[in-house]
């Protein structure tokens, strides 16, 4: 075991939790009781039969949000289950509190059934001001969110889709920059179409339709040609390669200015990035072992690498995005997280690079300002 | 509206939430997130996976309850929904932090069958440590909280059912000392057969299985003459009216030591405590008014008096039973609450006051030994 890994396992044995409730008052009295509880709650509550909307003057849900897994594709675990996935929730609502002042509660369910999870959350929603959906497999992840979305008047993200597509954009529009070449004719080749590769591929479409997208699974590109496509990978090709070539990672990233892998570790070689165009960009995002190590990338031409750890530059962290999003949307209580919310905060955070460089197309995790930049946009 | 409520709509609408999240620890650097997030978190999670006993050490779970309302029987207020209910919810939150120091999260669900809500309950029971089931109405109350005890191992307790009934029980001990009789040989006339009523009459039975209950409801005495009884009430005539006498409140009360209410206002005249045994004891409980004004009833002969409200003497309120039950249930790692758990409790309770007199039968609800010493009953 790690050094890191015996450290974590210490300090949670210690913690024995990372979250707490708090009260915010103080309950001294007999009358304190009367006001904060039994009879005086009551005339909130009546005064919430009549107007629910009120709800956000008065409940702790103004500033909530459930962070809810069912645990089935948990870090690079997999499906863990809802007590293994536990940890990881507790850690999510730290982030949220920490970043954005965000009261938030992990919700770990018990069942997998796709229906069965969108009503389990449909029963729950009264509960919370806003839902974060967290490591939940693909492509069940698609279809839950969608069906939240349009049942819920409440703003529902699932984190691990569109937290990270937001990032990644972010560091695309920089990294165009200091190439200085242009996204719209520019081939880009993504490889990984689960939740993060299905969202990087329709913020990029939606940020720039006239850019070439080429989408990689582990049998291929996806092409028309191929038989064995979920309904997800099908929708997909409405928005991805345009002349449905067919073949394996090394043809799709000819002439490919950018390869982002959200796939698995060591995927991608030294010959693959000679494939592609010069200044090749590559965003090697495997957890926690990124599809090519850094060093070898740059080796082997890469103009601009970013990864998804810490201990190497350019980290694509959705802490960067999610914190600013819900703060945004509680604040401004709003009903929907949009496509356009997401490119506002991808183009928010892109800026917050004063001048971006080749290791700097990314602002740092502890960047204060970011959370309120993004906020502000999410109206 | 009075004081109290414009006060009470006042302090809400300041607050804006009663309850917030709070973090165990600062994160300062890349290193705490690594430890507390991915991917340090992700160690914890291995271990669980093969082990997830131990989440009692690693996670919040292991002081969380959660407070879980379908808002169908709030207060006074009636079936007001999840979102009307959610203050209450809030509040019961309050009192556990602040006379447990139990973190616990309220949870109100959108959905009313009986079998829907236990199957939500149960998807989403890894979440939590235990579970206090919180104004759901009478008669699926019982069939929602037996189901959930038969499925989950951790500890559920409906505490409108059992709160109430183990205070009663306390307050009832203590009285029998001050009069100085045995419940034993006595006759308790119940009046009001749900949540509460029902527990109340399963306690003392389960307590002192030779005093004769009668327990009516608003028809008049339950009795097998009747055919207009539900399940619940019929199962409870087990327990009750060993004579099968048939009748109203009245022709109960005939010598009857107690009168407990858990009824409606202004239920019992002046003339009705007159047809009891000497030295009465009436315990009005419904809220905020009182099935007999105390002063009333004292003029009529009653020699003890309690009722549920704070400005009169001996105040049944079930923060003196709930805090210290759940307290235990979470320290010691129990997966129910039993029948001999809530009796423990109820003697606890009553041994607390040293003294019983007219009007110190229950112990102070800022008593601050209580929580500890019901607790560690409950093992």
């Amino acid at each position: 075991m790690t050094n890191l890994n015996k450290k974590a396992i210490e300090k949670h044995f210690q913690l024995k939790g990372k979250i707490k409730i708090e009260s915010k008052i103080k309950l001294k009295t007999k009358n304190d009781l009367s006001i904060y509880y039994s009879p005086g709650v009551g005339a909130v509550s009546k005064l919430l039969m009549k107007n629910p909307k009120k709800s956000k003057d008065y409940l702790w849900t103004n500033n909530l949000v459930a962070v809810i897994s069912d645990g089935s594709a948990v870090l690079g675990l997999g499906d863990i289950g809802p007590i293994a996935a536990m940890p990881v929730m507790e850690g999510k609502c730290l982030l949220f509190k920490h970043f954005a002042n965000i009261n938030a509660i992990p919700i770990v369910l018990d069942c997998h059934d796709s229906n069965h999870i969108v009503q389990t959350i449909l029963d729950i929603a009264p509960s919370f001001g806003a839902i974060n959906l967290e490591d939940i497999a693909a492509p069940k992840c698609f279809y839950i969110e969608d069906m939240l979305k349009k049942k819920l008047s409440i703003p529902v993200m699932h984190d691990d889709q569109h937290g990270t597509a937001i990032v990644v954009l972010a560091g695309l529009i920089n990294s165009f920059k200091v190439i200085e070449k242009n996204i719209e004719n520019s081939k880009i080749t993504i490889v990984g179409a689960g939740a993060a590769g299905a969202a990087i591929t329709k913020i990029i479409h939606k940020f720039s339709p006239s850019t070439e997208l080429i989408l990689v699974d582990s049998r291929g590109i996806i092409s028309s040609h191929r038989s064995d496509l979920n309904e997800t990978k099908r929708k997909l090709l409405k928005i991805t390669n345009p002349n449905n070539i067919n073949g394996d990672l090394k043809f799709a990233l000819h002439n490919s200015q950018v390869f982002i892998g959200v796939s698995k570790a060591n995927l991608l070689t030294s010959t693959d990035i000679k494939l592609m165009n010069k200044q090749p960009i590559i965003f090697a995002l495997a957890n926690p072992d990124p599809e090519i190590n850094p060093k070898l990338a740059k080796k082997a031409g890469a103009a601009i690498v970013a990864t998804g750890r810490s201990d190497y530059p350019n980290q694509i962290n959705n802490v960067l995005a999610f914190p600013g999003i819900f703060r945004g949307a509680l604040d401004n209580h709003i009903n929907k997280i949009t496509d356009d919310h997401k490119i506002l905060a991808a183009e928010a955070i892109a800026a917050q690079v004063k001048n971006p460089s080749i290791n700097k197309i990314i602002p740092s995790v502890f960047d204060k300002q970011l959370v309120n930049v993004i906020a502000r946009l999410i109206k």
